[in-house]
């Protein structure tokens, strides 16, 4: 398995710093970032303090977010929808894998629901890619719980990462490091238009949290 | 568990037949209706010779979908998107619980991908709620798959029925019923316009059939 550079854009939210953790613990050299670079080394000291006992795990560090992105072999942009694509405009992301795991949900008296992006036909995955046309954006791990990604349970195995991309190289990078988060490759889920699909998915895993009292996941069974 | 009259709205289509052969066979009464009263009662026939062995089978019949709705206690949308809206505004369902497995989907050279209704607000089984508002509607059955309906196997045990209402007791009616389809109680998803999210879902599970060929379905992890 190939080791990466990973910048986490986001690093310092419970998304960002779970799946931070996950390719450090795994082996993969990880730069949280930050829009402050102070908040992301003291995550990185904590995310490093998780990993003392971890043989084999990668260097964790903190930076702000656009410094985290320089020599980064992938980008994962784990923010709030909101300031999503202001921020994406300013990061150097040219010839980068960019991994998009941001879920642009509502919330409102009756719960989570997803927001309607370019009129239904639009997503979070797809806006990074236009604003950053020399990158290429794959959509992955909108599914993970963060309390599951923060456990000390070494794979979160019961649970699938859905892949979706229109390269198949980038779309291998992020089904690969799926390994990281439940021990096995994540699924091809199809084009980066599917990502319309995936991310508002996310509403349905909140409700059933709330219902069920879990942490809720996705599992694809006939393979 | 109750048993009931559940009639299936284009009952001779594979997903309609496949959940009414897992309905009767688990004991409820089941009217497949189409638009030709002679063709449902010849899919009815099949299913009845499938389900001969099968101890406590319910009785399968066919008729109009009008005349299936009749002394139902469930209603199931199992239509095609195209002409869903005209069909539903003409069935008899007041009163009823109504369950829609209807995925609105669109196909082209990329493949299968979700048809936005109603800018991205709006989904099937909202709008089968909004042109019959004296019956109860709840959305659930959406992803599995036609094929492992109709095999042989008592139940498909390793997947998930998502289920989303706004009626709790309707809700409970399918969550019940997916006893017959899974072996287990269905999944409470949420309200019923989390609809928009799964319905489209399905053409993500379409897309990883065709990559992996393979029948997938949907598990909900960490319950």
């Amino acid at each position: 398995m190939s080791t990466y550079r990973i910048a986490v854009i986001g690093g310092t939210g419970p998304q960002g710093k779970g799946l931070g953790y996950r390719f450090a613990r795994h082996g993969h050299t990880v730069v949280l970032g930050s829009r402050a670079a102070e908040k992301a080394q003291d995550v990185a000291a904590e995310v490093t303090e998780r990993l003392s006992d971890v043989e084999g795990a990668g260097q964790v560090s903190g930076a702000t977010n656009a410094d985290a992105c320089t020599d980064a072999d992938v980008v994962l942009l784990a923010v709030p929808y909101g300031g999503h694509d202001e921020l994406v405009a300013t990061l150097p992301l040219a010839g980068k894998t960019v991994v998009s795991c941001v879920n642009p949900l509502a919330f409102d008296k009756r719960g989570a629901h997803g927001l309607v992006i370019d009129g239904g036909e639009g997503s979070a995955a797809e806006s990074a890619q236009r604003l950053a046309p020399e990158a290429t954006v794959v959509g992955a791990f909108h599914h993970v719980s963060a309390v599951n990604l923060w456990s000390e349970a070494e794979f979160l195995d019961h649970e699938d990462v859905l892949v979706c991309g229109d390269s198949l190289e980038a779309k291998q990078v992020a089904i690969e490091l799926a390994r990281s988060v439940t021990g096995r490759a994540g699924v091809d889920a199809g084009k980066l238009r599917l990502a319309r699909q995936l991310e508002p998915l996310t509403a349905v895993l909140i409700s059933i949290n709330r219902k069920y009292k879990v942490h809720s996941g996705l599992r694809v069974t006939g393979l």
